[in-house]
């Protein structure tokens, strides 16, 4: 193989031909999944969507673009990142670069007051990418939201039940969700005198005080988002209390001028009922109150929450390796008011996981641990060591085809039978069913097991039995 | 109600409220799915899906859009139809307008000879839609293909193996899969003095005989074309003939002038070696050689399928009332080379199912058979008849998720039993686990049989075993 390296450099352009003179590549920010990911994928959205119907889900889908129009005014500063379809004629749309967005269009346009449903779906953001890391521009997200009426709180700790469940069934190593409220996070503000109009920028800094330090974060709010070194220092006493629970909403119900904050008040008044909750659920552990929590979106009005995973290694919880928001999420009350003609509110709490991350960590976990993966369910291989064979051959596996047995063969009139039974080390199908011409003769079939080795004669009658009962199918 | 519809006249255009005054709907030829519209389309994805594995395919998935020169020159007239991103720097995207050429581009990109591999996802054409009919702008395909050097028609029987399984597994009556060769019909056009450069024009023609007479479509050949009317009837000879298998393969290849034709000798020799495995497979009395199909897409280069759903009403065999196509496909040896820098072939033949035609079919058949379809799979609705009981109520369902009951309960502090009970009615719960004062007291917990209105009393710590057993759940 050295040979043919030398003899054939790679990457040499070829200029000769001016036809392939293509970039061969997907769009920049997305990938393809190969039959190996697509299995770990496939893994991490069965243990999520048996969550989601475990909490009575439904499903719903919507198109994967929407009406520009549907999606402006949604999403604060990050609309930029929007994808525009090409105006070719008729309506202007773009790509829809979240689910919840979407979910409100829906529950808007189909009148619906009440329901409970997921939706995981493609969304697109045209961010930079930083693919090793699990950001992509092409990304799924998983959705699980509950929608309608309800008494507080209690489909609020639903969504945390669900993030801690997710996470506990992946197995990812120690995680923590932090919970924030955005009437508590304008309560803080308003009391240390920052103007309503800079709240959403001002959210968007403290909520980098996961990544920077405070003396980063305040010459932001400084020098860019235009807050006074006074103002900033009061907000950086509240936002740099350390998380808590219970007790630390206790401290802020005690506080002098916070306690004056109407919205502050309900906010804290909703934090205490929520942590009540979660001690039922015998999850509060794993939840942490943290004032500095100011995730972006516009849309959310209530609770708001984000998930991490916390290196093992790391044995510092107080700071801890941030690996990355895996799920996030909040209440939205007032977004699918905005589509409705009468303005009709429909109060809805969601929360979002976030699949492509988990991926990543799997994908590691996977190549680390050595873990052979199969692509294909295949049961069997039908074969044979005999020459023009092709007839029994195909009329062998239609059969077994019909009773449900999963079956391939090689595609070629007189394959090898040493090229056959590698096919089944290759890709680690269980059985081989021999059928030569001994075989035909007496009726039978030999069934070889690929681990063992062990071949058995099985009645050409019973075989279709014997596969099920040595693959466990009912 | 009546008095509310006259009070509230519907669609009425809100000019009091200039920010409302947008139209609420998904965008043209596309569509949002309902949680009972999922749960149909999720049945007949199962099946199809089942059928793929049981045939050993690997799955893949790919982005939504593709750079935009990926997709250009693949689909000859049709490219007018693909939707292309907005430049906002960077990349030129258009939308898939299939997954066939993506497929192709991740063979050539990855260097792979050699895969069985199916892949379901949306696709994207500017197509004008007829919703009622099936036909959409953004719609799934479910692709099956087979890539490699491999010896002659055994992967393309497969194909036509799998379109059969899949129909016989959705139950929608009876069906024919029309097969035809496109060297047969290079053979035929070149026999009946056709130009190669109205071959693909041509064919488009052709392929309308299963919708238009033969003097519309001689009229379009002549009259739109530029074909001589005596080549248009040569032709009609031809695609005229009654569609067969064997005899009419035989009577092909006794034609004096098409005999002559190389390409038509290759493909005859093919199409007898497909119906001789089709046999075997026991499938072929529901395939149909027939000249006439010429559909569409440039890139086919050997045998091409499609599927027709006949009206189980319509006696006359002869003369089939087309419910149109639910399945296509064809063989395309050329479209990886296409990609790839050094022009290295990977043969391909596949199918693609028809998911949205077969969807609206299925759709029809549930609403006219009243069946009532659950969009849930909650087994069990907890429940009291307590005021003040929310605590009791948050810590049992935990319990039960926890131990992987699939569990619901109203989110209501005090909700009214009946209210409770009638949840269950709608939804199709089957199961209502009651626990009120007096159970607590015991350490039971009350389960009734939603069916039947049976009430048993189980003791706490048996009751995830009981519900188990009930909903047949291992």
């Amino acid at each position: 193989e050295g040979v043919v390296k030398l003899q054939q450099p790679k990457a040499q352009p070829r200029t000769d031909e001016g036809k392939k003179n293509f970039i061969l590549k997907t769009p920049k920010g997305t990938r393809d999944y190969s039959p190996k990911q697509m299995a770990i994928r496939e893994r991490v959205f069965n243990t999520i969507i048996s969550c989601f119907k475990r909490h009575g889900a439904e499903v719903i889908d919507t198109p994967v673009f929407e009406l520009k129009e549907t999606l402006m005014g949604k999403y604060g500063e990050d609309s930029k990142l929007i994808y525009d379809l090409k105006d070719q004629g008729g309506e202007l749309l773009s790509l829809r670069y979240d689910l919840t967005v979407p979910f409100a269009r829906y529950l808007a346009m189909n009148k619906i007051t009440n329901i409970k449903r997921y939706h995981i779906a493609k969304v697109y953001r045209r961010d930079n990418p930083a693919m090793t890391r699990g950001r992509y521009r092409e990304f799924y997200q998983c959705d699980f939201d509950i929608a309608g009426h309800f008494d507080p709180m209690i489909p609020d700790a639903e969504c945390l039940k669900i993030v801690h469940e997710i996470l506990s069934m992946l197995q990812l190593g120690d995680f923590l969700i932090k919970v924030n409220d955005r009437r508590i996070l304008n309560g803080v503000f308003a009391v240390c005198g920052i103007p309503d109009s800079l709240f959403h920028s001002t959210c968007s800094t403290v909520d980098k005080l996961n990544k920077a330090t405070w003396e980063d974060v305040k010459n932001e709010m400084v020098g860019e988002k235009g807050l006074s070194p006074e103002a900033a220092d009061r907000i950086g006493e509240y936002v740099r209390l350390h998380a808590g629970g219970l007790g630390l909403i206790e401290q802020l119900v005690q506080d002098p001028k916070l306690s004056q904050n109407k919205l502050a008040r309900e906010g804290l008044g909703d934090m205490k009922l929520l942590f009540e909750y979660l001690t039922l659920f015998g999850i509060a552990d794993k939840i942490s109150f943290d004032l500095s929590l100011a995730r972006g979106l516009d849309y959310y009005t209530g609770v708001i929450y984000e998930a991490v995973v916390l290196q093992p290694q790391n044995a510092h919880r107080e700071e801890p390796a941030n690996m990355g928001s895996v799920a996030g999420g909040g209440r939205y009350d007032e977004l699918v008011g905005m589509f409705d003609p009468k303005g009709r509110k429909v109060p809805c709490v969601g929360v979002s996981i976030g699949i492509e991350r988990l991926f990543s960590i799997m994908e590691q976990e996977v190549e680390a641990s050595k873990e052979k993966i199969r692509t294909t369910e295949t049961q069997v291989l039908v074969a044979t060591p005999q020459k023009n064979f092709l007839d029994v051959k195909l009329k062998l596996i239609s059969e077994l085809w019909d009773s449900g047995i999963k079956a391939e063969m090689l595609y070629k009139k007189n394959p090898k039978l040493l090229n056959q039974l590698q096919y089944c080390e290759d890709t680690g199908i269980p059985l081989v069913a021999i059928v030569g011409e001994q075989e035909l003769k007496d009726g039978v079939v030999k069934l070889r097991v690929v681990a063992t080795r062990e071949e058995v004669d099985v009645r050409r009658e019973n075989l279709i039995e014997e596969i099920k009962r040595r693959t466990c199918q009912p």
